[in-house]
């Protein structure tokens, strides 16, 4: 697909506005539930979310069932987006790679791509250097938490461009999430979550004006 | 501004279709430069990001200086994007936080939003519960950077919509950086970066598919 002799599918004050109509939302309605072609676009922007090395070290968990996200809540600072949104994501990272993945996913290019695993060998050993060797072992929870962010910004801003309310959550309690959704025995960890749905009403916050530091504080350029 | 009685800017297969469009490009036609509105619109998309509390623990490097971009290059693998793309942005994240930075933030929602920093009490009790406290302190170059990523991903995705190419670089030495740049007096460290521009018409990896695990085993539905 080549886009470059045609529009931007949005302009450039378009796609500031939907960032600028953003925000946590606080309260959400818990009788509106994202319409399912949205929901299922959101989950494909999820798939699509860049990776290092294109190794997506994570899962998205889709919560919705009432009774889990109840039991979630006291363990999420007891805030109410968790049971009231249409939607919650749990962002679970990896807390170790093996070769054997590393392998499974030269695979997956093989599969996608064809060709040659072969052909991959130092691909495949420039991963299995950055992953599995001693001393970098310890930063893969880190890496991995980090490519998760990545799905998460990118899902904050796909959600905005389709009018879709968002709040994303830092506030809970991992070991217990992790528990409650089975992840330490998958070798993942919660690291970041995401309710989804549409604002309530009498969401104080949504009017609120939005604040910054000054661009020329927070962007320096140089040269 | 409210949205929810219009249309959104995007149609889902739009969003998909742009998300489909971006890939990591590996090479850039240097001889083509993002105009200055478009540039524009992506640095304050990147103000725009969302992060934890709101607080921004971060700074967005724009460096176009062509001497400092090839000073750069060797500590960032050699990778010939540093150079050849039309902007490399460094995402700087805070590696501390101090009492007078929260109060600095308080200043500005009050600066912002009116009303007394007093009503923001509890606000500021519970940012300096997680930033300053002994035990939370060493995970403040851990959160900050997170939430680095979140602005990432939010550009990559910004980006990708204005049909802006683009390629996030992990692979660099952080401490070559943070010295070139200048950022450890700062109490900052450089966490990632992204080169920004155009694909060069012969970059091979432009047409290959994208590799992606299959949905059904990046999305666990819950419920």
């Amino acid at each position: 697909m080549n886009h470059s002799d045609s529009q931007p599918p949005v302009s450039n004050e378009q796609l500031l506005s939907s960032l600028q109509w953003r925000y946590a939302t606080k309260a959400f309605d818990p009788a509106r539930k994202i319409p399912a072609a949205t929901w299922s676009a959101l989950e494909e922007a999820l798939v699509l979310s860049a990776s290092s090395f294109g190794l997506q070290p994570y899962r998205f968990l889709i919560i919705t069932d009432p009774g889990l996200r109840a039991r979630l809540l006291p363990h999420a600072l007891g805030q109410q987006q968790i049971v009231d949104a249409s939607h919650l994501v749990v962002f679970a990272a990896r807390t170790s790679f093996s070769a054997g993945e590393i392998d499974r996913y030269i695979e997956r290019i093989v599969q996608v791509r064809g060709g040659e695993a072969a052909a991959l060998n130092s691909y495949r050993q420039m991963m299995a250097g950055s992953l599995l060797s001693e001393q970098e072992r310890e930063r893969v929870p880190v890496w991995a938490a980090r490519q998760a962010y990545i799905a998460l910004g990118n899902l904050l801003t796909s959600a905005a461009l389709l009018q879709v309310d968002a709040c994303p959550m830092e506030g809970f309690v991992a070991a217990e999430f992790d528990r409650l959704l089975d992840l330490s025995t998958q070798g993942y960890t919660a690291v970041v979550s995401c309710t989804l749905g549409y604002r309530a009403a009498g969401d104080k916050y949504a009017g609120a004006a939005k604040v910054r530091f000054p661009a020329s504080e927070l962007i320096r350029r140089i040269g």
